[in-house]
């Protein structure tokens, strides 16, 4: 069985492991003081082109959000996301069980606009009883998102200036922050994403890393005792060595962009096989998740040999499945996938969605 | 600078680390459903002598802690500890950011009685307006304690029939698990621990892993639906392999205590230095953290070669301190230290506490 | 101005009133174990057909719906509830505050269905990741709803058939209870109702008291410490006594239904004479509340005499708008709305639907 | 039987009665926006001779403490009290169930001094890990006490001193404020108590109301969005007026004051019929409740004829019980009872406290 099924079905990159092992036995402070963690940080700083961030790392994604999310609101604010939001709907309720509430925006791509954050909050202050509903508080959008779809610079740049005339911090959720900078489609830049928001976090479980996420907070007034939240929330790692050396290896020379590059390169090699054939996707994505609509008798050829994730039921027929690559993806691998995919039947016609 | 200053300055044993980068590339399903946490799940069962116990791995001992204790009681219930149990003044106020209360019991050694449940337990539901008060739901103890103390079999007996008679389920927070088992005065075995109480976590943070806690819960009724707590409080791993690697590892062959008895050993050596020149010690501790009290002159001096903790002030002239042993302590470094204390001059006499 | 904006714009049913008044100097204990809580709580089991319940007097909806629903969820679990529901859309997030996701259906009358909730409990299920994803815990209900439509008896059956089935505890807000009872379509008694869920309660507010809401638990599982509950969430008055009276009040000679049912008939002429007119109704509501759609020169007419509320835009030309009634409606201001409706230009055609 | 257990035996002061029957079937707005809570407001502002200062009317003690300390903590802070404080022993969790710890410190009396907050303040700063530790956020005591003693204007501005260097706001639950305020031995005043903190609430429950307190904000940064927090925890009546009406008739022309003195009259009888026999007290109360120090067979005399509180066991042969006056207390009710206490055995000594 060869695995496509998620970008966490193996360990670290090599050049994590080996500085993992080689400084197995120094000894260091803990929670996330040592030096490691200090030259991580500042590897980040730089390349955010901006030295004035704080910059902390954490386990998780769930755990990163709660952490984050809660450390903005306080009780009567809720946090806006697309309906299709990790926070909305893959993370058990996190959010809430920190007392706050999703208010989501209808998404089929898994983004959100300008124009829908302007109306909710339009739509929440013109209430004559507005205090009976949660006041958004703040913003939450993934990049790329849940989808694999990204926000381009224009797109972003509007959702942040509507943000930042309603006094709402944009947070930007970047499990996969990698794979969206190393789409062909993109035309962001790290830097430019530490300008357009307030806080986000660079994910390294999802992109070559064992685990850990670093968030960045921008915003002077957000910064202030965040190290008290990730230890309340459970994220402070007595090793805490452990993340800093994995963000120093992942940003002293460039392997995030190489590790994300090569997923990305993948990801396409097996779209445009499944494109080729006839087939199309569920979204339009050029990250390192792809979302082909394919009849039950493919899947079920496919199953024989892959895992991949079983995305949504599209009609009777036909299903969107996910195929998932990361660093560890082999090319060798994924030439096998291409040729297997050559030999599909074109996909029979959906009845029309 | 020799460190003692804890029992994570370093990263995990090698041979954890071997096998970390021995599986590094096999693909395997994420959220600890792999193979490596079944086996150690597997290895755990036989090390409990109990077939029939849930284990379920985690990354920290605050965040092992608040999904436990979160998972087990009612809104309305609070947990009962030692006021100077870790839940209580070491995580932030993680245990009422999920909305309890602590129900402190006093205690000097970080030990807590049956008698003292017992007696909260009567005065509780005494109170003629019981419902005004927060309502004992759990009780938590620490093996060994914050301060390296250890409960007896007969104590720990004596607690866990008081707790079953007013069922109060009793958590024990392993965090240093094995450093109790590794203790000349230590009559428990892990089999034991199993039959007496509900839930308990066996710690690997401090014991030699990377990171990582694996709960073990005993009790049926209170196994329901972990896993979703887990993933609510950012607990589940997407990697969780690691995890599992490091606990099939710690427990396929003995490692586990193994490790203990090594920092154990060593942490002896260095109380009987102390105790051989004259001094006292703030706790009675047979395990890994040791708590001499010394003048302020000692402590300075000692400070130029070796970082330890400073605990509490004892008197004006003089401190606890905390020496701290671990898998990863080398026998050398424990020998220099073993030979500069025996150059310290006695103890001057303590202002009477 | 006369005011039909909503059901709480006068105090208290005047015998309310007076047997506050004529007890005022009696000495009672506090926090609702009085003899006036007693008798109410008896009065309300008769009522219910069932000398089992548990009843318990709350202040408010937002209090009562809280108070409930956190003290029957477990940490990962929500509750299912209509889009419109009132703990949806209308508290502030305060079941979000307790921890709680609300997890909601869509409806467009504020109905939802069995099947729905069948639906959405396979799809939990099925769900491979289901532990990432917020558990159903239990089902929330109003009766009335807040569109002032009801449920029949059948659908009632039918929906807690398929929460029994799924253990799954189903919650009814009977802010407004009495006006489904007296509605001309209702089929359901406050016995059937009684057997039909696992607890309700019985609005006191909106329905003749100065304030007040009467919990009725028929579900053993739920009952235990509920009183903690109550208190942990503000919702215990030390001058419980203050509910008792008004619920002995209204349930000790049919106060309550007598006026409920003044209230509904008084809707009900509203209601027709919008509909003789030839208007439209946003719901088909046949309770205390009715929703016409009406032109804004007609919006603006009634506006000059009349307070209502604005419910929501159907039309750039069109709007819906609510009427309410209450025990404290005047029969000759109902008189002059009817008389002033009859002058009204029949609807101008919607821009459909 | 002639209670004397509580503050709140009896209804509402009868002006307020007449005040709200009167009222009954003027029509208002909801929520608290109506006209009587608008006088209500400015009776308070001009009674704190602070135009600026924002006023709010919640239902009971316990809601507003949660309410007004949960909208001032970040997740991370705590709220230090007195280990007597209303919030730490008798709510039931409620200030941990919005999740935060109480940090309590050691108080015989109720009383907390400005060294204690400094000490605690610089402990939690001066450790080394603090961000492991709950931060000290605010400030909570209660005036007067739960045991009847009150803060001298020196004592409370030296407290407040403490407090603004450390950017804690200070908060005063004013259950009882009344009762301070006509004590003897009070030496403040509302104008002066609305200088010396950020918030503090007047009492209505306890002193002559129905049910009700009246929050004040005083602190400008404190006071945004405040009424979105008593939506959310349940504190926001539909019928508002219910508590302006009461505000009103107790401000308006010194009802509030006039009930007060009379219960610290009648109390102040009380103790001095048990001091002229040699009773001594618990606690140094000059307010509405008093503790004298009884016999048990002292106490069984009592009971026959009289109800009061069992407040503590002082040894084995005595306790202490608890007296409370009201606005109800009637004077002839003293007189037998002052009577009765004359015939009183003087108290046998007490085994050493």
């Amino acid at each position: 069985m060869i695995r496509f099924e998620s970008d966490y079905t193996e360990g670290a990159h090599e050049r994590i492991m080996n500085k993992m092992v080689a400084t197995n036995r120094v000894q260091t402070s803990g929670y996330g003081v040592d030096e490691y963690c200090e030259r991580a940080r500042q590897y980040i700083r730089t390349a955010c082109g901006n030295e004035a961030v704080d910059v902390h790392f954490l386990v998780g994604g769930t755990q990163t959000n709660m952490t984050v999310i809660s450390s903005i609101l306080r009780p009567h604010q809720g946090v806006i996301a697309a309906v299709t939001g990790h926070i909305a709907v893959h993370e058990t309720g996190a959010i809430e069980a920190t007392g706050h509430k999703i208010l989501t925006l209808p998404s089929d791509d898994g983004k959100i606009t300008a124009a829908q954050v302007q109306q909710l909050y339009e739509q929440h202050w013109n209430d004559a009883t507005h205090e009976h509903i949660t006041q958004p508080g703040m913003v939450y959008i993934s990049q790329p998102t849940e989808n694999g779809t990204i926000y381009s610079h224009a797109e972003l740049e509007a959702l942040y200036e509507i943000c930042q005339q309603h006094d709402l911090p944009l947070y930007i959720d970047g499990a996969r922050l990698g794979y969206a900078l190393a789409s062909p489609e993109n035309d962001l830049t790290l830097e430019r994403i530490a300008e357009l928001c307030d806080v986000f976090y660079i994910g390294g479980t999802k992109v070559g890393a064992l685990m850990g996420e670093a968030v960045v907070f921008v915003n002077d007034r957000l910064k202030k005792d965040f190290r008290y939240l990730i230890k309340q929330r459970g994220g402070m790692l007595a090793k805490g060595r452990i993340l800093g050396i994995q963000f120093e290896t992942l940003f002293e020379d460039g392997l995030y962009m190489e590790v994300s590059q090569h997923a990305v390169q993948q990801a396409l090699r097996i779209r445009d096989a499944f494109a080729a054939q006839g087939f199309t996707f569920r979204y339009d994505s050029s990250t390192n998740q792809q979302f082909p609509i394919v009849s039950h008798e493919v899947l079920d050829k496919l199953r024989t040999k892959y895992s991949f994730s079983l995305w949504e039921k599209v009609d009777e027929q036909h299903s969107a499945i996910r195929f998932c690559t990361s660093w560890a993806t082999q090319v060798q691998q994924v030439d096998e996938l291409v040729n297997d995919i050559a030999q599909l039947e074109p996909v029979s016609s959906l009845t029309g969605r």
